[in-house]
């Protein structure tokens, strides 16, 4: 494969900006994972616990990791969910929100700077080609 | 955030990619990762072990226990390098030559459907946008 296939380029680039999510989350004691569950959280409302991992598409269990991890940094709350008896919600605290709008600034500022640098018009064919993607794999049009 | 960030586009795209990948490869007891390594390796020279993980920016302790399963299933052979006394290449089997070119056309068909769907002057676009951020990130212009 001389020419760079498509799945490679995504990949290539997806685990570029996972890294630099990373370091960046790193200064500041967190990583990409922690920071996107906290972006994921409705910051007014709360959201389900069992709504999360299919939001975040994340396995159940790589989430409850990363909630225990932010609960017993005094980021989020669980409390009971008043329209689901047997259901949870997780809150962000006060430290939370900030933490939250961080990231939210980090992600802001990464966006910015390549939709200054390459323009719209490409910035949008390439939101066209992902979701061609996701269109011809969610109607198995593939394989 | 209202609208789509380019990070979640490229995170829910390249896991969609991945998991049709997956589903595909199972259906032969493959998965991507594994094809991903037999595609990574020279089919007539061979690849040094050393040189595999930075090539797929894969973390060594990932791509040993890959290796160790592709060994396993006479997929691969581990052989001294000759020009690397210390050194050890990842060499093709007959059977591994077979089902790297398996994965190959699966890749192919994966672009070309893609491609055909969309034309050739967005998939450009959709190369720029992926290079930039390449750009961006490798000149530590974003943080």
């Amino acid at each position: 494969m001389k020419e760079k296939t498509i799945d490679y380029v995504l990949r290539t680039t997806w685990f570029a900006v996972q890294k630099m999510y990373n370091e960046e989350a790193a200064k500041f004691e967190a990583t990409m994972s922690t920071a996107f569950t906290l972006l994921s959280i409705d910051p007014k409302q709360g959201t389900p616990s069992t709504a999360l991992g299919p939001k975040m598409g994340m396995e159940s269990t790589s989430l409850s990791r990363i909630l225990k991890n932010l609960e017993e940094r005094a980021l989020i709350k669980r409390i009971p969910n008043p329209e689901d008896g047997r259901g949870v919600l997780i809150h962000l605290t006060e430290l939370g929100l900030e933490k939250r709008e961080d990231s939210r600034q980090r992600v802001f500022r990464f966006n910015d700077k390549v939709k200054s640098e390459i323009g719209i018009e490409k910035i949008n064919h390439f939101y066209d080609v992902s979701e061609t993607i996701l269109n011809l794999i969610n109607e198995n049009k593939i394989f």
